[in-house]
């Protein structure tokens, strides 16, 4: 038996040859070699975060969205959009007075567990999305007939609002740019939508941004089109602005997509007086702000220019690549088999970490997944993972398929996919049985 | 007006001249330089944290402790101490299952928030300490007293226990040794003691250790007397071992104290299961474990030495010279006005990074510290800080001051304590209007 090079497609990392390692030598060397760096970089920090970081990513914001609004009073820094998930949750719900978290389906799976650790299991809810984003109409419904229940209104509260802060009674979460793992990105007409929901129903929204600064223009035009505005920026001019101080919607952001996962450093973008709140998590303010001295050498690298150069001159130019190498490849081995490819932009601008594809009805992913491991070595992600836990037939994903294309180099990308359509069109070829004789069928029906 | 030099001896932070720059300018070097180290720190972890601190950490324990059942199975890589609590609260604590918190009082007081964030406001419990450490008839009458009751057990569980996860019904924190604000170190008895009691009550004792790496032997024997084994060692090898393959108790430590806050780094120690999951917070798991580029910077500074020997050769000697120092000068100052020193530990072992003491019955430690900023420009902790929040009549501390003696170098230790005494001899000073006329006090009582 020849062994064949194992081909991984599931793993959502960076490939090695994406790390700046030398980006961060060089700022680490200067953070660590001047006392007036490193001494605020090693000890304890600001409630919200390291300053000059904030200020940093605050300059760069406006650069990228024109949202002059974006100052440092509305960032503060986390210990990554994960962690920070953690922070919110903490800070604004209560799980015997906030309702239900509604999670826009497929969902990023590794979400549910943090929801769980914070007292939300079973009232974890699927809502479905087509093309352009997250059903409206579905999330309404359920939004409205959860609103007249009582969950947990006779049930002592475990938590009270501290100062500055604030308990939602629903939590919307969503990847609204190239979400993990369908690919799609939310028009801007439903995040406004999202955002007169958000409002009408006393909901958070999270959305996680941490794909936003990886996407290219797909047309040739020149200037490039603006981006979609986050959903933040959205309740920040909407209709007059945000109708609460807190606001409704924030941006929960991340470097591990522009620079390194391993740095466990992100921010968030929403109101000061959500910020507030937020730096005033206990953990926070106790530990010190997260991440201080990572926080410290990434600001170096907004300063100097070297991380957009990064963004600009590596990230956005490999993944480009890469993304265009599975389309094709997509094309070529998996569409004509009857594959339904989701999330493709049809807007103006592609990127993300992933492409996202449903088999034919008669194929189930489980099967699918388990084939192209066992007889192709190549690696995918199983649309099951990515139901929403709790609610899993509200949307079902079993037909569905996620492939990364962050992590292998294009040549494996389109190789994986060529051996994809193999595996595809070996469960799509009738039984042998079934070719030469009806009568297997036949005595089947008779059996039976 | 003449200005005098404001001295701090409220902030718990190490001072600038002890952070390990080169140390860690060197150790990230080396990490950024070698794509074998480079690239797993810059990525994703393993859930447990980076295997190679895992192993160094086990192996420099070993040595510290003579713990031989410490191995990297019993380690979990944290984002420090602060941010790791509310792990472990997320995953082995439900705010409508786990009864109460107590937490031995007077208690490091940023702690408290962290409990509430986790959903457990007004069900925080003082327990009072004397010289050998917590009350434990005390505590157990308090444990007995709400065994019965059934806090929250006709509300419905707002988690269920996961894989490799536990709810316990009781929490018990504790800084064991060189407690903040204290510097009481609990003895081997009342250690024993405790353990037992959570045992038999179903608690989880959260020991905060992050002190246990700065102490000197303050007597001339050599070798230096054994530390006080930790209250997870304890459980480890009390009666047999733990009851329940999570055990009973966790070693929550940091390198903040050892190296530098801004890292946010630390560990803890635990039972393989506890650990296994614990590693599975979803915040960890999706965010890939924490501090995963600074754990693999750490990581070189202990297996190349130099943490061990700036802890022995840097921070040990300045921490005992500061406290000798802040010492003498109170037994000048301070004792001849009735102060009464707490927590100068009687047995053979210093350290940590406070020193707490009772004013005399007269003088409230609110005035007191108001008069010293005032009056000297002295910043201390009034004792009222270390109260637990909705339990501060049961272990008041209204005539507690906490010294820090981290901050300042010798001379302005006790140049600092110096003015306190200064501040101090005026408030006992009878008011000139009692000494120069008994007629002030005969005409309040005339007139009322």
């Amino acid at each position: 038996m020849v062994e064949i090079t194992s081909i991984d497609l599931l793993r959502g990392w960076p490939s090695a040859d994406l790390l700046p390692t030398s980006i961060l030598e060089e700022a680490s060397k200067r953070v660590l070699n001047d006392p007036a760096l490193s001494t605020p970089s090693l000890s304890y920090g600001d409630e919200p975060g390291y300053e000059p970081l904030r200020e940093s990513i605050a300059t760069w914001l406006l650069q990228q969205y024109n949202t002059p609004w974006t100052v440092p009073e509305r960032i503060c820094i986390s210990g990554g959009a994960s962690q920070n998930l953690a922070c919110i949750l903490q800070v604004f719900t209560d799980p015997t007075y906030t309702r239900n978290v509604y999670l826009v389906a497929p969902t990023y799976h590794l979400v549910c567990r943090i929801f769980e650790d914070n007292g939300f299991v079973g009232r974890l809810r699927a809502i479905p999305e087509d093309d352009d984003g997250v059903d409206i109409a579905y999330l309404e419904a359920s939004l409205a007939k959860h609103e007249m229940e009582s969950n947990g209104s006779d049930q002592k509260a475990t938590k009270r609002p501290q100062v500055a802060q604030k308990h939602y009674k629903n939590i919307i979460y969503t990847v609204p740019t190239f979400s993990n793992p369908s690919g799609r990105t939310t028009s801007l007409d439903r995040r406004q939508q999202l955002v007169r929901l958000a409002r009408k129903y006393d909901a958070l929204i999270i959305a996680d941004d941490i794909y936003d600064f990886i996407q290219w223009n797909s047309t040739d035009t020149n200037p490039p089109p603006p981006l979609i505005p986050r959903i933040v920026d959205i309740d920040h001019v909407l209709d007059g602005g945000p109708t609460t101080p807190f606001g409704n919607a924030i941006s929960n952001a991340s470097f591990s997509k522009i620079l390194a996962p391993g740095l466990r450093t992100g921010w968030t973008e929403a109101t000061p007086t959500f910020i507030r709140g937020l730096s005033q998590c206990g953990s926070s303010v106790s530990g010190g702000a997260p991440s201080q001295f990572v926080a410290s050498v990434i600001a170096q690298t907004l300063r100097n220019g070297t991380l957009q150069d990064h963004i600009e001159k590596v990230l956005i130019p490999s993944y480009k690549r890469r993304y265009q190498a599975t389309l094709c490849a997509i094309e070529r081995y998996l569409l004509p088999l009857g594959v339904v490819l989701e999330g493709k932009t049809k807007g103006p601008m592609q990127g993300g970490y992933f492409v996202y594809f449903l088999l034919p009805p008669c194929i189930l992913a489980k099967e699918f997944v388990l084939r192209a491991s066992q007889d192709e070595a190549v690696l995918i992600a199983d649309g099951n993972m990515f139901e929403v836990h709790g609610d899993e037939d509200a949307v079902p994903a079993r037909h569905g398929v996620r492939i990364c294309f962050a992590w292998e180099q294009e040549d494996f990308l389109a190789e994986g996919l060529r051996r994809l359509g193999k595996v595809l069109a070996s469960m799509l070829e009738p039984e042998p049985s079934v070719v030469n004789g009806r009568s297997a069928i036949n005595r089947i029906s008779i059996e039976s």
